[in-house]
């Protein structure tokens, strides 16, 4: 489906990819971008700070790909080969730059306030010849190269200079320089409905898709995207053909339909919330504050969520939520009993509107035969009503919590669309 | 230095991966796993769900690696393109395994409690002649070929029931397959110091480092971990001569130095705070709950964390910390003022023996001219006394929420070490 899509493939470089010390967000960030810009993202490769992998790499994705992405190994430090390499590769040899060395003598005496050092004037090498590329938020600059109509642009590895990169200077001139057709997606939310469960029940109607679209499951944390891309020459013609299939999609699964928009549960809550001018509060046991920061990781949290208690240990259940001891005592801290009063606890206490309330047993130790790991209560609800579901997850730690922190976001959905009416 | 490891490569297939949409933890999580029984990851890949991409793949990766472990694409769904795949690849056909048929009916009789649909038998189908590898945690068999020296695994693409599969099984037989030499690494936690200036630093050490060991700086949130890494033959003598360049490299940076292991800021304070047998709480405005969730998502958190008060509105740090009216309207929330009330607050209400206090601007918006993005303030202490220091950060809000949680967890280390003698 992708043939008439310019080709892009994204080289990421560092040891420590290759022993998995870190997470490559780059690479996704990177592929999202360039599929909002109508590039094909075709290939992610990954290699060490090794020459002979790097050279292999760079060939490789030659051969497919008109447009070569690369990040990491552009810093300062003895381990950094990325500079040599492509001088090598492009046939070249290191200048220093003007322009980058009176941004890093700048940065280095304004910014950072530390002693510029010999070491750091290798910060302004580049390979003669490469178009530079300015980094406002770091020193190493981005280099970008053409060879046998295949473009590479070489950027550093620190995910914030390359996203500024990226953002102010990469994506224009690539969108500029390479004739692109259009690639489209449109993305739903679901919830309370299995994988293959849902395959079966949407069969016919995705066995029915045109050739240019085509259905991606992304099941994540108990809930599920369904992403319909499509990709054509003719962009009105494309938008309402993938209108049509998004709406009758919808109508086949509205019994589970969160959203129809790519938004992360957080999210569906945190629009609910500015809808209804109403302030959340959290009481977290279980979760432990993970709840609270899904809301106040995004921009313009104030206006919708207020604070939490995480309630981690019983004292702060009782001192501050107003759990009672003999409630603590009888059925324990997991429990419908318990999740009420700290629910209702965290409505007084944070005076908010709504309230989320949360205690499990995450694992993979406190479990028992009454109560095994995974076993989670909620409540949710105002200062009227309240409502409350028991839950069994069966994963890891960090899943548990993740599960939790959706099923009982879910749940206050499902009751402040309740008590709308 | 690597000629003498078996070297692997890891295919991570999914249009998910190529469009971005969710972040590829999988390959990482394989990495380091490969890397403890000492194999070495040359290179990692991702492609689409893509017949001919997936060919010349594992066509590339056969060349040189004699481990090739694939992830991805196997669930119950029509855009799952894998299985189909690898018959062609490896010259078989697909048939019914009655191990996996069997496995496949008892999950969803007993567990999933959903009808077992005809759709679900396709689950139980692996090609013919591939050792099949039982997958404890859901449907999706992992399958082993071997094709001219080199072996193949093919997992799901769900993190925990890969893992489950790579711990229980995949890991022993290819660590009883494939002959490895030693690989070794030792890692240290440094803070409070530029990579520039560390590697200027230590730079006639890392020169002098023997042809078989290598430096790697990663550098993250503030901090910077350093990791030596060793290969060689004798076991013995490897891991004595890592302790001597480890050792070393240890007196030169001791002035930065947090830990000499591979763990992350919280886990360091977890251990300090359980050597101690104290315990914290934490009063967070800017950060929002992500101090409390680093400590919570960690097993064992309860002898260590009570619990949080999350103060994102004034409200919140007036009622429930005791910040005073007047300190809000005349200094305001991001100032020493508050964050020490709040830290006093916070050791009053969670009864703890230390508290940590954060109040600052995460941006994008709510700067100004005298308190511009970026600016935070944190208070650390216990009831006798309290240290305060004001950071300025420069980042995206989630950085600079990750940055603001490891400042005043270091800031809480200093404060921890200062009142031990």
């Amino acid at each position: 489906m992708n043939n008439d899509k310019v080709q892009a493939s994204i080289i990421t470089i560092g040891d420590e990819l290759m022993i998995g010390q870190v997470v490559d967000t780059n690479s996704a960030w990177i592929a999202q971008q360039l599929n909002i810009a109508g590039i094909w993202v075709r290939k992610r490769v990954s290699v060490g700070d090794n020459y002979d992998e790097m050279w292999k790499a760079m060939e490789q994705e030659s051969v497919d790909s008109r447009l070569v992405l690369i990040t990491g190994g552009l810093g300062p430090t003895a381990d950094d080969i990325t500079k040599p390499f492509l001088c090598d590769y492009f046939g070249t040899t290191l200048v220093i730059d003007e322009g980058v060395l009176r941004h890093v003598q700048y940065l280095f005496d304004s910014i950072l306030k530390r002693p510029f050092i010999e070491r750091n004037r290798k910060q302004a090498e580049v390979p003669a010849g490469c178009t530079v590329i300015h980094n406002s938020r770091g020193t190493a600059p981005g280099m970008l190269f053409e060879k046998d109509g295949v473009i590479y642009v070489s950027m550093p590895g620190v995910p914030h200079e390359m996203k500024g990169m990226m953002e102010d200077l990469v994506l224009p001139l690539i969108k500029k320089r390479l004739v692109t057709g259009n690639i489209v997606h449109r993305t739903m939310l679901l919830a309370g409905i299995g994988e293959s469960y849902l395959a079966e029940h949407i069969q016919l109607w995705e066995e029915a898709l045109p050739q240019n679209f085509k259905l991606a499951y992304l099941p994540n944390q108990g809930l599920i995207r369904l992403r319909i891309t499509g990709s054509g020459s003719d962009a009105e013609k494309l938008q309402k053909d993938l209108s049509e299939q998004f709406d009758a999609l919808k109508i086949l699964v509205q019994e589970w339909l969160v959203i129809d928009e790519d938004l992360s549960m957080p999210q569906v809550i945190g629009k609910m919330l500015n809808a209804r001018k109403k302030l959340l509060g959290t009481a977290e046991s279980c979760t432990g504050g993970y709840i609270a920061h899904l809301f106040t990781r995004e921009a313009g949290a104030s206006d919708k969520f207020n604070g939490s208690v995480i309630s981690y240990s019983n004292e702060v259940k009782k001192d501050l939520l107003g759990v009672t001891r003999e409630t603590l005592d009888t059925v324990g801290a997991v429990s419908e009993e318990t999740v009420t009063q700290m629910a209702k606890g965290a409505l007084k206490a944070l005076k908010t509107d709504y309230a989320v309330a949360t205690s499990g047993i995450m694992g993979p130790d406190g479990g028992s035969y009454a109560k095994p790991v995974g076993t989670v209560w909620v409540a949710v609800g105002d200062k009227h009503d309240l409502m409350t579901q028991e839950f069994h997850f069966r994963y890891d730690r960090m899943r548990n919590i993740e599960m939790t922190a959706n099923a009982a976001l879910n749940l206050l959905r499902k009751f402040m669309i309740r008590h709308d009416s």
